[in-house]
């Protein structure tokens, strides 16, 4: 397919690193989509004659018929996806199959074949992201009231409801919604028809083939077209970042499922055993999804440095593209779904939780906000003075609302009966109500807001 | 600071670890805006008197005046900004001071600190990325005709002129610009009162605070707000496309700067000279912005691996935030002025990229086309007949429009007289007028937009 | 110092991005060093007076304590160490100066400083290391027979003893020495000579600035000595494998901190309070630890991109390989010094280790165990049997131990008034006693054997 | 495989996650060889009968045989390779299958598995590289006297020899054998024996299995074993710098490709042509080389990231150590081919090359040192009168030893006529013959050794 100036084929080392096939052929549909769009165009354009284009049109469609029953074949000589199906066109119908690639290079077609793709795995990732959010915002709506401790620096700091915290994550999903919304925008242009990389003098109707896949506009600059990766580092980088956020959540499932916290007790269908401890239930999910983070880290680092430095326009680095965007897609849609499996299915034992945010003197933040509120002191001398009673009550072994008044007022003698009401896990809860706090009242506005967003039923 | 629970202050080790004032010191004009806002807004709820308000913004305008006079002082022992001013706060105006940490917390008053700052820096590397864009375009506009070898493989491919190679940069550009754009809308929600992580009781105002700020929304919860570290990570993220662009242009520099290539003299404002060679002009700076790319790709990675696997709210992890970011900043803003000033400044060769463009075949595909075109030949079997006659021009060490019309139809007596007005490089830039192609008419179009786009005047 | 071949000067971006001395000045110990290697070999071989040499050496000296009473002056006009030091010894002893850049280059000398101050820098990680070794192995011996539970993927799995525990942070460290001195044998060859990039012509003396310096041979191709970063790489991998350890037992110590935990109380002397929650007593410095972990990593891929690709030989892409290795030293000795402070002074609260442990039905597998060993029952179907046992003490609510013979029995007949031996935290990791198992007297053996590794009394 | 306390199976999205038996297989050989040698000593050790070990020996040699013939069986309910065997052993053999897994753990025996993988996959990499080593070895003896330009910074610097830039690579080669021998030496020790985490109660001898299996001691401390991922980010270490100097001689090999450059011809066995422009040889084997050395890079962050703040022992992340392990040894190999083919194979053009050195005033430097040598200047000075005598050629256009006398001596009346000789670039690189200078005696010394040190007959 290169002519007739090579005296020699390739040596088997070349035609191992130099095949594609073996993973660009998941790229197939949309090879066969934007081929289709571009042949019509050139039947349109008067490039190629309308019998021609059907002829090729419905051989096109006849390789498709066949990769669908099985699969598309891998022969290394024919390097990639796009040699492959020209080559099973022209079995198919013949010379004529030669007039498709007019005016096109296998550098633009891949790059729209690639950003077809990877805009339609933005849309998967969009709505497995949306299960899963409906998922936090569901049990977030059960858990509005429940108490649990809230932690920093995985000390306890303050009581907070489970709702809360749920909605934390809802939140984090939001902005990976977002994020990947801003990538498929500025993906959304097609480089079909820059051919090589300088365009071509066929009289071409780039505008015709954008539209009829689906893009906003052709990209203005056919060098930059054929050079440019930013979709996929766009959409790489979102995953990372989604995939750092289950990493969290998934952290946080691991330790409320360990014996010390007790929190929560992971579904079946998302643990398993051990092979020589028969008493052990494993987050295995949970694991993995962490874990993943990594190696989707790994995919966005392995592409930044390979488009490092390269000057323009194709160089066949690029085709190391593929691989890295495909192991990410495949391990997040798998992270997003374990996840929402795991937000879904998991029992949270509220008892236990709230056992929890009544230890560690939880309340003393309120202690010293009663201070400031109701006998005018300086926040950091209330912090003092928290200081001390808290100090007393580990002495003493005992939580801070079963210090007597007298034990207290001898602290500080402006401490008065009603603090006792506000040392309780549910008055410190109720009491942060402040937009975005954790009062239960606040959590569930949050939650009805994100029904509406969401378009759920209550 | 932290009440009396500790019996022994921290080691020499835990000073040194813990202190981020060496550091975060480059916050103290946002944290001083932050507070500022805090307690106009504490005096307009009635939390704190309007008097003791009066006396807190005056005493942090004087510790504003005394930073920007003699620097922020590090000492370790006030381990931070934050810390910092207030203790400084008090010196200057006594008790009163204890008041402004009323309904708020560090980790809410550094995740609004931080915004604001890396808000401010995407301004500016907006700004930064616009001079630039404005440096291509001017460089472009003069060169939309200027002729040199368009590459791909590093081998010469087809003739590209030189305004349409500038241009290319600027759509990258045009996409990093977007991406900034992108990473500032998702920032710019205010995370003040959000307090240590459960929102506080005092009837605060977010929506106050999150005015005075400039910010779009207060962020929805509180959770998430003090343990999100998103927009730095978008921040980077953003930095990161934008120096590996960079990175492709210093290269392209670099090698065209270089003796086989000599397409540019590089201004002598941004070279060296050597040491020991006193006939060295090296171009540093260029590539001191391609290895800046790798550090910076390198503070991405930084801020990811951190924040892998995090429990919320905020853990101390995270003070390792603003390292990567302030690092990346700086190298990123003297990467864009280097690179503008060297488009700016340096000076093309176009002769000798016209000889270039004129060695290597460039216009084979020309040769192919017009069999296409002229002859109704097959695109593939054109490909076929061009290659034999790139060999044979090989063999001969001839330019193809240097064959004989005889040895040309020897090969393939389809081929007409009037092939030879597509075989030059001029005719051929022109040729592909495709909407993004390379023909100066197309580049003068894209460069009028961009003239437009900028409002840059002509 | 270029020579007369430029017209202008550089520009402020050129000046700024350009100049190292901000940076490389803490490298003059080992450019004075190698500086007076260099002239002492000139004059030996003749290529310089006896005269000049000592004249330039006692310069050197002169400018020695000056950088050591008032630090390095950053001129950036004089760009680096070598120019600012070679500047300043011009000044002190006039023309003389120039003789001593004879027969090198600045590119072989920042290849020598850079290799001695690294190797310096990994001698200090051992000599870290090397401590945090002796305090896992002194806390290590007084917890051979402390129990605590055993975890798998944060599931309380089988009983180990603290000793075993920390034992094993006591090989990943000693796998890190290793690492850092295969690092260290691999960088300890001398590139001085190695001038520009092509070795000089002058009768140098390689041999002896080798020796003066302490390397083991000069580098074999100057090409290869100017253009290699290996060291500076292998550096920071080691680095990034221990901060990678480091991380793991912080993590463990956050964990173990924690109040569903409680297993530790950390030093005051290295924790923190709350600005805002009087009670908290928070692990900073673990945090921070394992926070460095992702900056250490973020330096090591700095430097590989930044690496990627670099034609031969010198680039001044080049001139990035300082900061992340600056960066990634101080970062990773704060580390090994919080953490061998944490390990020494720590509390572990072993009675509450013990009551985790005999929770979660860790001795399972003893039972299992029990089965093959006085049953003869093969591993597969003891497992199921055992599986059995715990769910029925599950569903009793109580430990396995608690289970009546009677119970047992029912499960299976085989199982024997011999069981209950073996049911028993202590018994089981008495059990394990394979070498390198947890049983107190394998710990033992280890720490044995570590104080005589480590050269510690007992 | 759980025992009896699961009262769901998994969920298909878990069964899709957990399974790794997708790409653990590659382990299938290690497994049978490591459960061979368990069984042989537990029989040894009289915990299972000789006869049972004979059968479940003869068994393990069934399935081999099977996956030899047939390849592994995916059954993602078996999970991974280990339950995938003992499976179908147990379909074999029946209930004496189940005594195999007596005394082991799959934690220990992955361990083990993974360890003979990479043990193998290093050894086959050093394989490679000496095979790569040969290559360059024998083109730098048929070059050892080929002129070049040597670059910095890619400016022409000084005449090299093609034969010293080669031997360039054999040195970094060397370092990266040495760092894959360090790897070796560090992983070389045996887990099998440690079980889950904690050791064994059964009398076992892990002296026996780690001789069977090649290690030279087994591990230490059992927990550190099973958590231990050390060896496979060392092996990825030196795969990533392997990686690197494999990039930058395919930057070269990229460069010299070039039409401005043409220094080199590629093999048509490691070239592509173009499927649009039938002039092309593109240099797809070094950009892909480049190109995987971005991915290899990524797949060492990943392992990184994910091993970050794991505590102890196992967690199910660790299971996602394999898939870049496994994809960088392919990566790697397929690159070490490749490159060593290209080495072999290619063309130098070198009366190109000569021309190159020619220009660009490479010799400035010669003249420094002779007015160094011959009139006893100091360096500095003498880099001053070069510069005006390049400057003097530069505007007249001639090459430096086109100057005539009276001109240079204009430039220094100390300069003469000797000069002329130390200004052809045969007399420059003749003249650098310091240990390891390019000088044609130099490298031809050097690669005497190399013939050596790599048992190369002449």
């Amino acid at each position: 397919m290169w002519g007739g100036r090579f005296a020699e084929g390739p040596s088997a080392i070349m035609r191992e690193i130099n095949a594609s096939i073996p993973f660009d052929k998941a790229l197939w549909r949309h090879d066969i989509a934007a081929s289709k769009a571009h042949v019509a165009m050139l039947a349109a354009q008067g490039i190629v004659t309308g019998e021609d284009a059907d002829t090729i049109s419905r051989g096109l469609d006849a390789v498709a018929a066949e990769y669908a029953a099985e699969g598309v074949p891998e022969d290394w000589d024919l390097e990639d996806i796009h040699m492959t199906t020209e080559s099973r066109l022209a079995e198919l119908i013949g010379p004529a199959a030669g007039r498709l690639h007019t005016a096109r290079s296998r550098n633009d077609q891949v790059a729209t074949d690639f950003r077809l793709w990877v805009r339609e795995t933005i849309d998967q990732a969009d709505a497995g992201l949306a299960a899963l959010q409906r998922a936090l915002v569901t049990r977030a709506g059960e858990h509005a009231g429940s108490v649990m401790p809230g932690f920093t620096h995985l000390q306890t700091a303050q009581p907070v409801t489970l709702g809360h915290h749920l909605m934390a994550y809802y939140e984090m999903i939001r902005r990976d919604r977002s994020r990947f919304a801003d990538a498929r925008a500025r993906l959304n242009e097609c480089p079909l028809g820059s051919a090589a990389l300088a365009g071509t003098g066929f009289p071409i109707d780039r505008q015709a083939t954008c539209e009829a896949l689906g893009f906003d506009r052709p990209t203005a600059n056919s060098l930059d077209a054929v050079s440019d990766r930013d979709f996929a580092i766009d959409y790489l980088q979102a995953a990372a970042q989604c995939a750092l956020h289950l990493s969290r959540l998934a952290e946080e499932m691991i330790l409320w499922a360990s014996q010390p916290f007790g929190f929560i007790r992971m579904p079946d269908t998302l643990s398993t055993g051990s092979s020589i401890m028969p008493q052990k239930k494993n987050p295995d999910a949970a694991e993995l999804v962490r874990g993943h983070a990594g190696r989707i880290v790994g995919c966005l680092t392995a592409l930044m440095v390979t488009m490092k430095g390269l000057p323009l326009a194709y160089s066949k680095d690029m085709q190391d593209d593929k691989p890295p965007v495909f192991e990410a897609a495949g391990l997040l849609a798998l992270s997003i779904a374990a996840m929402t499996g795991m937000v879904a299915d998991s029992t949270f034992d509220t008892a236990r939780m709230r056992a929890a945010a009544e230890m560690g003197f939880a309340t003393a933040t309120d202690l010293a906000d009663w201070l400031v509120r109701e006998a005018d002191i300086p926040f950091r001398e209330a912090h003092h003075i928290t200081g001390a009673a808290v100090k007393l009550a580990e002495e003493r072994g005992v939580a801070l609302d079963k210090l007597s008044l007298d034990e207290l007022q001898a602290i500080d003698p402006r401490i008065g009966e009603g603090v006792y009401a506000a040392l309780s896990v549910d008055a410190s809860v109720a009491a942060r109500a402040s937009y975005g706090g954790t009062a239960p009242d606040q959590v569930r506005q949050r939650v009805d807001e994100a029904h509406k967003a969401l378009g759920m039923e209550r």
